[in-house]
């Protein structure tokens, strides 16, 4: 059975521990700016493995803009360095609270994954699934683009308190 | 009292129509290519007006794209060709389905709304509120571009079979 490795202890990290994920799967859990230097210590071990940002790349200091190329994302900015790893998008509009309790206003987590590779999609997707989560496909790494401005948003809204920590964005299917 | 003005007799604009909102606000419910010529041919009366972008400014060829440059959105745009008007953006986050039942997946509709006139906001809210939605202030006009790229990712898994036409993101508070 694969190795799984969640790099981050904080919230994320734990809430994201909480569910049954199993595979070459390396979830960078920590704060933008925390993640190039771990891609400079341990990019080269990352080669051949599924690494999943769960980024949202916010400038905290005005919570007006991100902090990535206009037009690009955090996971698009990884995957250029990482060529060798299958780079996916996930978790970023999810609350950690809303990961821990598996529901959100009754409805199923939902987990969006943006990435290129099929193969990694499906293998985060049905950890996911089986841990009771809902993922849903949401296209290839380019989407990570709306993934980001939809976390980007959600925080703003949370930040505003115009939602509450344990709410945000549910997906109804 | 103010007049009402819907431009637009499609899904979106019948759904928007039947919620009893009041005001000197005027409603662009017309897809985006056809904004344009609309504001050639009325500029001149929005002035002084609430302007409300309702668009989703998609490449609807590729599914993969905007066709408003890269970083900023339809709203952005409208704004700059109406710098007597009062743009908001509102509505693209809701399919037609979910204004009409002004529910979805048990939560009020939520319509997120952003803009730089804190009194057109507060009008189109209120007059929203009344009408058994809930309406949200997502702040400045910045952040319709968030607030597209959310309505761009919804209809890419609408048009995907990943959401129903009468599901989608549903806002939990």
């Amino acid at each position: 059975m694969a190795r799984f490795t969640i790099i981050g202890t904080g919230k994320m990290g734990s809430a994201i521990g909480t569910t049954p994920i199993d595979g070459d799967v390396v979830i960078l859990a920590v704060p933008y700016p925390a993640v190039a230097g771990i891609l400079s210590a341990y990019g080269d071990q990352l080669r051949g493995k599924v690494v999943v940002d769960i980024s949202n790349p916010l400038n905290f200091e005005t919570f007006d803009s991100l902090v990535v190329p206009v037009g690009s994302s955090a996971a698009a900015e990884i995957a250029a360095q990482l060529p060798d790893s299958h780079v996916l998008k996930a978790f970023n509009t999810n609350f950690a609270a809303t990961l821990a309790a598996k529901q959100v206003g009754g409805q199923p987590t939902a987990v969006l994954i943006a990435g290129d590779d099929a193969a990694a999609k499906e293998l985060l997707g049905s950890a996911l699934d089986a841990g009771g989560m809902s993922a849903i496909d949401a296209g290839s790494l380019a989407r990570a683009h709306e993934l980001e401005a939809l976390g980007f948003l959600q925080l703003t809204l949370a930040v505003g308190e115009k939602l509450p920590w344990t709410g945000g964005f549910a997906v109804v299917r």
